[in-house]
């Protein structure tokens, strides 16, 4: 393998910059990435620092946002040619809106703005987590429903993060898969019903983690549970979703998106 | 304002796509844009259903990452030129590399890893959530402290969700603010405990929607459990985070990084 270090800069989180570098380089099986993270590089000292840093580094690769133009003039003198977002994005866009970029404006705000309903929606999906709280079941935005350790929480709470979705979930339990019919509490909800399901192999070994060599971590109980929830699913006509091979921000935005 | 459709297209979970659209938006404030996001079209007769709803959209705007050059040459059919992540960057990568790209190759599996050890954080993030299970402090890679409703709760859990760190968190009550040093159980995790804090005015918003016209929310109450908070913090040492005007994605990227 070409090991090959790869430096990710942004005056904000570097949460977009670095899901762009993983993105682009995954394209690139050859080689052995080790990305270094550098955040909050906001001032033209803390980018000179970067830009020497990058330059003592033989072979580095640069991603970055940097939205003042001004910084990322700076990022070029470490030589090496960065891939910035901006660069590569604003001209194009400039051209297409016939108004000039105005850097930095409008972020802070709308993250501001943002962030309490999705604190709320944290907060809420931590309050129906596990089917607590049934009687608050018609505040939520979606239902995510499955037997246990099918990944209901994860999830929920990502949908909560990342979207601001009121993600409530109900476990189903042994109990509750002898019926014919989901429990009562959840039938006057069905339209905001979504399903998990999993393989019984890859449910198995999860529980197996929890609660070693116990008839809950059985491969056949795990089957047993899952044959029995995938039923109701189809006795009410619930869009499911197998989650064997997802990530959970793939099965979220699957949830957030007509199925 | 000038209202403009943006289209955000891509062959996952498009929160790549979102978060560049929204960051490059961002500075052309004079539109107002309606963001629709597309996931998962990873079809040629996706792709194509996909171009003639953009091309049926007077002024629309297309951000987009496919991997496969193919399914990018389809999106072009719409008339309106996307902004492809891959046709911007993928390029310049080959001739820094000296290699041809692989269209989608990688990805799965290296999130099939990573998903595992993303859950288990999430698990362990709410099995210590609010101070519960101390005795299980020293398995946690960061320990949130702070007042209640400093945030603490949401920033675990993103942390976890996104960058797989066992974070767990730990409230102070009034109780342990009349102390001139932490509660003994902390003491011994001093380097792994981190500050969180936040405005009197903007703690006492967020209790009064809890619990309103408490004591609890009072301006003052909030101010005196902030102050001998941060004292606390400052006996100790601790970085602290001022989380006032911060998104969680912000916080966890400061909490993540050195201080």
């Amino acid at each position: 393998m070409n090991p090959r270090i790869v430096f990710c800069v942004s005056d904000h989180t570097g949460v977009t910059v670095e899901a762009v570098a993983k993105s682009v380089l995954s394209q690139f099986p050859a080689f052995e990435f080790s990305l270094i993270a550098l955040p909050f590089v906001d001032s033209a000292e803390k980018v000179q620092a970067v830009a020497a840093r990058i330059a003592a580094t033989p072979g580095a690769l640069v991603f970055s946002t940097l939205t003042d133009p001004d910084l990322r003039a700076v990022l070029r003198e470490s030589g090496v040619p960065p891939f910035d977002i901006f660069d590569l994005l604003a001209p194009a866009m400039e051209a297409a809106l016939g108004q000039a970029a105005t850097p930095g404006s409008g972020r802070i705000h709308s993250m501001a703005s943002n962030y309490e309903s999705r604190m709320d929606a944290v907060n809420f999906s931590l309050a129906l987590d596990d089917g607590l709280q049934p009687q608050r079941l018609d505040q939520a935005d979606l239902i995510l429903v499955g037997v246990s350790r099918v990944g209901k929480t994860p999830t929920a709470l990502y949908l909560a993060l990342q979207y601001g979705l009121r993600a409530a979930n109900y476990p189903l339990t042994p109990d509750d898969l002898g019926h014919s019919t989901l429990p009562d509490v959840l039938l006057t909800h069905l339209p905001r019903l979504r399903g998990l399901t999993l393989s019984a192999e890859r449910l198995a070994a999860i529980r197996q983690v929890r609660y070693p060599n116990s008839r809950y971590a059985t491969l056949e109980q795990c089957r047993a549970e899952l044959t029995a929830a995938e039923r109701l699913f189809e006795h009410h006509g619930l869009p499911v979703i197998d989650t064997t091979r997802m990530s959970v921000e793939e099965i979220a935005a699957r949830l957030r998106n007509p199925l």
